[in-house]
């Protein structure tokens, strides 16, 4: 075991590490502050007197002078998502490769956590921030819009915020719900129930209502797959079921109250489940009436997961490339902190649909 | 839509904050900067005039004057993991509750990203830091420990370092390993593979490799796991198969490859599974090999998930109490950043057994 010095010395000052080094104290400040220019021979000299010395830079006093702290923040809604997990992998590996460090704030989907979240990392002065707004299209986006204005690059991922003047990296939520459904009515199915649409906040929403609630008020992603959704149904002359449209608490319990209804008298015989809480609530509640995958329900999943391969029967998925995601929301946010890039962008990227075994052909005229 | 002006007006100054309030320049810098003492009176009327002119403190030059930046920094091994998503939930909910922000480093269970993390928490003021260490018992803690001498109070989560200075919260891994070896021993199984052991870089370990790995060398969670198996056939009086317990790469591969052996000439006819990846790796190679759980393996698994209660068939599991963990270490951190709390403490919490359908129940002498 390594041997450590119950007893720190006391810290070398910046004067001692000039001293040693045998340059002057402003040129041993510039070195060690990271700003302004110095010779190589002087810049080795005195990072070796630091390292001898064990000389540590106030990053704090040398952030406030210089500007940049090398640092990323990313805000995410929920840190327990493995889909967020899986972005966050792309960002860090990015970002890391240019030097800079990330650190990450979830906000539990909370709009006054998200807020909180952006006041904290302007606070700590990082050079630029990614963030999966919580809030709907419609979100009270002050926060972001000030530290924006404060000269604090942003880049939106999964979600936007209508308006907002910043980057953003999302998959094409719409043509992927459109996917998966277009499989499922190949396949025979027309009593598709899909988990989760727009929150409509009335009893019985209507198929304007829908619309309305996923091109205004909802969370871009989950609205965009309502409207895919609807795409694929329009595409084969097929009338959109409202009621099959889950339209209340976005929940896993949500998800097995609205099953209940349309597993028993509305007569689904297909879900599409567009996140990981949901997809687990319906085999949940599957297994509940005693239903079997894909004999008695067929379901597609969005987001694939490990564990979805090695389920029996495997899950028909909706992968998403969540490492590409982050990765380009950490470049487009790296190209802003270096001054380049020009205005504000929407870039998409694709899903991947991988064919497993939750999916049953049914006769065209049974259901 | 909110209306926001697209020009933000220039920054107010601290003095314009303290002429609007009535009150003096000292009196408004004390209030805004959360230091010294003012009436309630002065107090509220500053905050009202900054809040009326939008002013915002610059919490840098708060925190480099009052050395509190009211933020503690975590650091996980992997974020991907739902294990660290759990621990985070407790650990997040317990300082926002006390008013602190948090803010999560990943290191991949990396020990030069952690050095790098530990810098940057330190360099970035936090008042504590929670980790769960990525090297093993005898890694170079030479960055934790002198953020502990710097006064960056330190709990440890999950797994500890050797002699290093500072509260651990733990869970009883080793007798959680007791408990589902001795289940599994109960239910007849004489042959069982342990994914993942401690890392023994000897092709072929003994019995006494496997003891002193765990004892010194290992990541403490995974090294206290094999000690707790080898207790459990101790009790019993079955001599433990080294064969039988992985010592190679602790990854999906690695349990793969690992089992791809135990489970063919070895005769292993259960598994326990300490990981979320072992889990999943163990039911590809199940399923790869054409065997049924729990009829031709059975499985234990540690770190209970949303999807381990819907398979098919549901997981039996030994389930850790990860909010528990997080929050007992956010409170004992809170405790050291307000000066109170002893000598360093290590507190072991409880796993819970759940019983599900994934161990069958074999004759007594057969296999």
């Amino acid at each position: 075991m390594k041997t450590v010095p119950s007893q720190e010395p006391s810290k070398p000052t910046l004067s001692e590490v000039s001293e040693r080094a045998g340059v002057g104290r402003s040129s041993a400040a510039r070195v060690l502050g990271g700003y302004g220019s110095v010779s190589a021979y002087t810049r080795d000299r005195v990072l070796a007197a630091a390292a001898e010395l064990g000389y540590e830079t106030n990053e704090l006093a040398r952030s406030m002078s210089t500007g940049v702290t090398k640092t990323i923040g990313v805000i995410v809604a929920d840190l327990a998502n493995p889909y967020f997990a899986g972005v966050l992998r792309g960002v860090s590996d990015t970002t890391r490769a240019a030097g800079y460090g990330t650190i990450v704030i979830s906000t539990d989907e909370d709009q006054k956590r998200e807020d909180e979240a952006v006041r904290l990392l302007t606070a700590k002065r990082v050079d630029g921030i990614i963030v999966a707004p919580a809030g709907g299209r419609q979100a009270d986006a002050s926060a972001l819009r000030s530290a924006i204005e404060r000269g604090t690059p942003l880049v939106q991922i999964d979600r936007t915020v209508d308006g907002l003047d910043a980057d953003a990296v999302v998959l094409d939520n719409r043509d992927a719900a459109r996917e998966a459904t277009d499989y499922l009515l190949a396949a025979g199915h027309r009593r598709i129930a899909l988990a989760w649409g727009p929150a409509v906040p009335t009893e019985q929403a209507s198929v304007a209502d829908l619309a309305l609630a996923a091109r205004t008020t909802e969370i871009t992603s989950v609205g965009e797959r309502y409207l895919g959704y609807a795409d694929a149904f329009a595409d084969a002359g097929v009338a959109v079921d409202p009621l099959l449209v889950m339209t209340g608490e976005q929940t896993a319990e949500g998800v097995r109250d609205f099953l209940a209804g349309v597993l028993g008298t509305d007569g689904a015989t297909a879900v599409i489940a567009t996140e990981q809480d949901a997809v687990i609530a319906s085999l949940g509640e599957a297994r509940a009436r005693g239903l079997r995958i894909p004999q008695d329900l067929s379901i597609v999943s969005f987001d694939d997961s490990p564990w979805a391969e090695v389920h029996e029967p495997a899950i028909t998925t909706v992968r998403q490339p969540l490492r590409a995601l982050g990765e380009n929301a950490a470049n487009l946010l790296l190209a802003r902190i270096a001054g380049e890039a020009p205005g504000p962008t929407v870039t998409h990227l694709s899903s991947e649909f991988v064919d497993r075994a939750s999916v049953r052909r049914v006769k065209r005229g049974g259901r």
